[in-house]
């Protein structure tokens, strides 16, 4: 009769509640603004299928042997040149995907009952990565330009670092603002507190780029994520994290009794990809895409909801806006609905670190197509009417 | 004035002790066999090739995407098929190599202060996944056929597993007999402690195959944990895990906090791979070349240290031999002077969980030629004869 018994850190695991979500949207016929998925149109399919070719002809076996824990030297230096503040090529380890730069921040930087601080509402997977490590998770007060830098300060003293995703926020989609990024690098740093800034979607812009980022504003106050999988693509879970030189060794450490390195063959592909500024040429091509998608839906929304007192953000890039039902819905509760009339969206309550506003949910624009989006929305709005008491 | 405060769990990490080894041994010109590298000799180049470009062609955007945590189906069900026990396809979860496997399990089943019972040697890769978790490590008597089942009683009385590596072990190459296998098995059960099985060397027998596995005597008591790193190539980072369903849902939800998945994309190429039993074609190529390999090395110690007074075992497989040096001899400082005469070895401290034999080494016989290997145990033979007292 073996026992298994399960570590502490293994009862506060809990299946993602996204997850769960997303299987009962799974229907066949679902319209699904519920992904957090990349348009696969995106995907630069011949490209890599050129670069593969490419890898395993002239390097072949290199690209399919063991590697250094830091990452593929030639990817390393693309990151740290193209990064827009002064970075060492030595500040920079590659990671399999950036959801495992969260997991070596939370093995590196939380000791069981530290704490840690997070936006209102915040990225559910750091949430996830976070908590096997046991930290007291604190949600900051937050609105349309950010976080509050002042509610910051009330919660900060003393906090292992605070997880911030400036640039079109998952789940809200918002942006911080210029104002807002500068005092907040300031506040942090008056009270000793790290961040880790988590940029997935950065380049992702519809009309102008996002301010300068965090850490570009104090490179040694924090870590700064960032990632191929909204640029290129997720199924090669390639990402990079860029850390001050005093904590590198600890999370190079926790790399290597991770997974040794990221697949070497995956990390030669992108720089192989990368080479002669495809990226200029190719980002261009998804913001396009998603800002034309963004604009259907936001004319939907506005055709179809108005009237119901429903609100809706309009973000200025990446993948999501955030909406919210008027008084008296709960988003949970209108899903099956939702679903019942064809269309799934993610209720907001998943993402709250603390007391969820059952109203929100989040809307993705990107995965859909254009028709799509306008029978979606039309199918939402029905199912919320139907709901208003 | 931002201040980093370290987890304990990253105080007890360390700078692997072989890596910085590596570092030295990599002069140019220096015969390594301190490498844990397959031979890139053995990596199915042209398969890969082919896969990539069919993978691509016929299923790129969904090669390329978000996937399962769980692992791409198809793959899975290889691994549940080809295990030599009733595997349920709902038990397999693909991982970012094995070494994921060992951070999984260490995540979801040690908590600080708890026991963990690891062979004397073990292999360093685990030592340094369980580590950050804190557990209090104790190594178990072993010997020629393996761990010693008594021993295991003694100390292992409320552990929360036993680590073993029963095929080829890294680092010593010894393989656990069949009657000792049996004996564990039931010893383990007796007491109730699980164990964790690592077998990335099973398939690279010599002249038969190993005994059957301890899962496969008892599937319930144990996670098995398998690579594609040694029958097709490490840099694609795939391996798995087989467990009991009882505690598949927390390493499933460790692993998606970790790395949401392992690179759809590899995995899609690997089982195309395997289709149409490329395995049983390439594999015997791989074996008879390590046992070749093998021969060559164990021929040179014969001829070259016989006289010495070294000690070595003769592995059935694997990649590895394990020497001793004569008594007064020590092979931290043997390891500058083998560098002086152009070869390099690991020495076996850095592998003993608890007090090392500091006269034991690590010779791998995979990656050097055949002319390497004679020119280098000859050199290696120099630097010892030299270094006696």
């Amino acid at each position: 009769m073996t026992t298994w018994t399960l570590a502490q850190r293994a009862e506060k695991m809990n299946p993602s509640v996204i997850r769960e979500i997303l299987k009962v949207t799974e229907k066949p016929g679902i319209i699904s603004f519920a992904g957090g998925l990349p348009s696969p149109r995106t995907f630069p399919v011949e490209a890599f299928a050129q670069a593969c070719a490419r890898v395993l002809e002239t390097d072949g076996r290199s690209a399919l042997q063991y590697a250094a824990s830091e990452g593929y030297r030639p990817l390393c230096e693309w990151v740290a040149h193209h990064l827009p503040w002064d970075v060492s090529v030595d500040q920079v380890l590659i990671t399999t995907g950036s959801q495992q730069g969260l997991d070596l921040v939370a093995k590196v930087l939380i000791d069981g009952g530290s704490r840690v601080l997070v936006e209102t509402p915040t990225y559910l997977g750091a949430l996830q990565a976070f908590t096997p490590m046991e930290p007291d998770i604190v949600s900051v007060g937050s609105d349309a330009e950010g976080i509050d830098v002042d509610d910051v300060k009330k919660k900060g003293q003393g906090a292992r670092f605070l997880y911030v995703l400036p640039n079109f926020q998952n789940p809200t989609g918002r942006t911080m603002s210029e104002a807002r990024r500068q005092a907040l690098v300031e506040r942090l740093a008056a009270i000793g507190v790290p961040f880790v800034e988590d940029n997935p979607y950065g380049d992702l812009w519809f009309d102008q780029p996002p301010p300068a980022p965090l850490t570009a504003r104090n490179p040694d106050g924090g870590i700064y994520l960032g990632s191929f999988s909204k640029v290129l693509a997720p199924g090669l879970r390639l990402g990079y994290l860029v850390a001050p030189k005093a904590i590198m060794p600890k999370l190079l450490q926790a790399k290597q009794a991770a997974d040794l390195h990221s697949p070497s063959f995956n990390q030669r592909m992108v720089a192989e990809v990368l080479r002669d500024g495809f990226l200029d040429r190719h980002v261009p091509t998804i913001r396009s895409l998603y800002k034309h998608q963004c604009a259907v839906m936001l004319d939907a929304l506005a055709q179809d909801m108005a009237s119901l007192g429903v609100q809706w953000n309009s973000p200025d890039g990446g993948m999501f806006l955030w909406a919210r039902l008027p008084a008296g819905l709960d988003a949970i509760t209108l899903l099956p609905k939702a679903v019942d009339k064809g269309v799934a969206f993610v209720p907001g309550s998943a993402f709250f670190a603390g007391e969820p506003d059952p109203r929100t949910l989040r809307l993705s624009f990107v995965t859909a197509s254009e028709e799509q989006i306008r029978i979606g929305i039309k199918a939402l709005a029905e199912a919320i009417r139907e709901a208003l008491p």
